[in-house]
């Protein structure tokens, strides 16, 4: 495979804003916030991830001779001058960001990230941010969703096969993690962010012996001590027999198909009095966080589930509608706030903090969104409430080291258990309360006014 | 970004049972067969797509000494002899592929690809020839409805953004090029592939500015030909008036909120009494088939549409459920074939061709599913029907040269206009027919037979 080009893993107007800025000599210094307008309908939280290949993007950023001579050759930039090819073949990033660490729980209007740097590097960034940010962030808030389902038992992330692509498959598998899966099926998650793999064995294994038993019984030659048999390729009750009879000790049997509820439950029954009662059972078969939890609901005897489609595709709700939004232009050390105001769309003005609240038992209480250099506000002061967003690179390097992906993980594991009970139940429940500070909401009604006097 | 070792890009268990059947001396010939049971309940018919990306893949497979020595890591792996390692070392793929060409619809039930090779490597690929074939298939069936829905107006794919990763963004936007779409937004897909790119400008551009006009004027100035203006960062009726007023003569507007039918009728009036008849008008914002439909029902002015999220990430089916089955097996020139007989999960046996139907209109009018190696069903020989799998890989190399795309998407507008109108319906439609020849079915219950014989 070719090595990609990820400077031009964007879109076409990012580049040629970035010319039209060139040209026109536009050096300001903006900043522009990541954020979710509203939640998904069928999510009453989101968890923030993407954040370390946002950084790594950022710091890694340059234009190829190849992709400078692909821009070249388009018609859109046949007048180009050379000086902005020039630009590009030195473009660093060397602005500074904030950000809400990968792990935490936000909600609607909250600036994931911020991005302050001239116009140009600023802009041009968007469309990987928006991409990297969206899709972490889609997927680790499905997958919490999914681990609050199973009550404590492990699911494993199995989507690879559905996911949109190699690399979502990838990504889709550091996510799923973040947010508290056990592990993955996929290897190369495994390789690069060291995140547990787990594998079973396929129909087609089964299928490629003569007989059930033979095949069971090669797999477990080669995995004595944690194989994990397919037991429903052809019958499941006979095959737990089978296993019982031919006296097999697997680590775990998997069921995928058929109504798992039962089966389980007859599994079960096989095994423990066939001596098994150490081989967990493990369910997988189209599963989400719906059906795990009627499965538990109905005591099916499950030790583990694989979770694929519904997972890695964040099935019921596959897109999440992140914007970037330029709320700061800074000219000639004048700063203004900037803010569109078509109908639905409009977005506080402002760098901007998210101080969340926190009850004396440590519970979250409700999130206030505020001017970045306002103090905190007055009811929202630490301890009683914490500043969400951290400077995570400065002048175009990270600022710290970047935590292991099983702190993320831990301290994910920690922020969820502080989130109000309500946000945990599947179905929607009265949102979590985001507030904007007295500063904020001024500076919004100011804008407004702005507007409203030079429009009409 | 590290290159990506796409030979770990897979469930654990291809290389847990490549382990096993190593250790077993199993050589057999495989046949795997990649199908979808059915297709999704919104798509009337899928377009195939990934196949050169598949391909490229089985071509260049290899297992690096990163990759081994991960392997070799894993406790799962702590028992398995050395001369597996050995064996991954010097893997290559060395089977044959036969597949329906990129671009040609196709149905439940149909083998897309089937993979022949002694069965370490025809399993051992599966995971990645299932998300290939997944995505890309998932996006261009979609993709054809939203084209087919604009009657003849472009559609550009705008959705990297909310696409499932930047690798998601760039393939999404092959297969809806593939599928008809005029270009893209994504750069990268431009170099890759040479689609046809796009790009208009970001409300932050007009924010950037004291005022709206005087950002039109800047990105004319660098763009005088080619300038598509984007009109509703403040209000988009007054926005057009500006324009009309300040005399430029931008090559398109763009509506990106709002109600598009009302707003593109008054701006195309605006545009129209301004002397602006040659300037398009061009709609984005969460658009999809229906939408588009809509709007050109109420006979909305848009010249073009961009289609973003719902697109990209095939919003209403994020998912295809294609599987990867066994088909048949070849011991020691003793061929069988295989098929599972779990309720519900039941696959024909055999390596398979499918004849297309033709009606002498030249519409397509049923396909048969037939056994690779019988001849035409007797009712469907040439020209009254044509087989759609055809040899694309031979010995581990591809056979003949690759399509360029634009042959692949001009194949795809002549196939899909051979459609029975009714699939082309946005709504579900009467299923269109997949028979199974009467020696396939033959071969079908012959093992149903011996299923139940052997388990009973």
């Amino acid at each position: 495979m070719v090595p990609r080009s990820l400077a031009l893993a964007t879109d076409l107007y990012e580049l040629t804003m970035a010319a039209a800025y060139f040209a026109s000599r536009v050096t300001a210094t903006a900043s522009f916030e990541l954020c979710m307008r509203t939640l998904p309908q069928r999510r009453n939280y989101l968890v923030v991830a993407g954040l370390d290949q946002a950084l790594a993007y950022l710091e890694s950023l340059r234009f190829t001779e190849e992709d400078i001579a692909y821009l070249r050759s388009l018609p859109a930039f046949g007048g180009i001058p050379e000086t902005f090819f020039a630009y590009l073949r030195d473009f660093k990033f060397t602005g500074e960001v904030w950000a809400i660490p990968e792990g935490t729980p936000a909600f609607q209007n909250e600036p994931l990230l911020r991005v302050t740097a001239p116009v140009i590097e600023a802009q041009l960034v968007e469309t990987f941010l928006l991409t990297t940010i969206n899709f972490q962030t889609m997927i680790a808030s499905k997958a919490a969703r999914v681990v609050g389902a199973a009550g404590g038992r492990d699911i494993v992330e199995f989507g690879s096969r559905r996911a949109h692509g190699t690399e979502a498959g990838l990504y889709a598998a550091r996510a799923a993690y973040i947010a508290g899966c056990a592990g993955t099926s996929n290897v190369e998650a495994g390789l690069r962010f060291g995140i547990p793999v787990y594998g079973t064995v396929a129909h087609s294994f089964v299928m490629a012996f003569d007989d059930e038993v033979t095949a069971f019984r090669r797999y477990m030659e080669t995995f004595p001590h944690n194989a994990t048999l397919l037991i429903d390729t052809y019958d499941t009750i006979a095959a737990a027999q089978k296993i019982v009879a031919a006296g097999l000790r697997p680590q775990a049997v998997r069921l995928d198909s058929g109504e798992l509820d039962q089966l389980s439950g007859a599994v079960r029954k096989i095994l423990d009095e066939g001596g098994l009662q150490e081989t967990r059972i493990i369910a997988s078969g189209d599963l989400d966080e719906s059906r795990i939890a009627a499965l538990l609901a109905a005591r099916a005897p499950v030790d583990a589930f694989g979770v694929g489609t519904r997972l890695a595709t964040s099935y019921d709700e596959p897109a999440l509608g992140g914007v970037y939004k330029l709320v700061e232009l800074e000219v000639d050390y004048v700063v203004r706030g900037t803010m569109k105001t078509s109908p639905a769309k409009m977005t506080p003005p402002g760098r901007k903090q998210v101080w969340r609240r926190c009850a004396p038992n440590r519970e979250y209480a409700g999130d206030v969104l505020a001017l970045a250099n306002e103090p905190a506000p007055p009811d929202a002061v630490p301890p009683a409430a914490e500043p969400l967003l951290v400077c995570v690179l400065r002048n175009g390097q990270r600022v710290g080291r970047a935590p292991a992906l099983n702190e993320v993980r831990d301290s994910c594991r920690a922020a969820l258990g502080r989130l109000p009970a309500r946000l945990k139940s599947l179905e929607p429940a009265a949102a979590y309360p985001v507030e904007i500070s007295p500063r904020l909401a001024a500076e919004q009604q100011k804008l407004i006014g702005v507007r409203r006097c030079s429009s009409s």
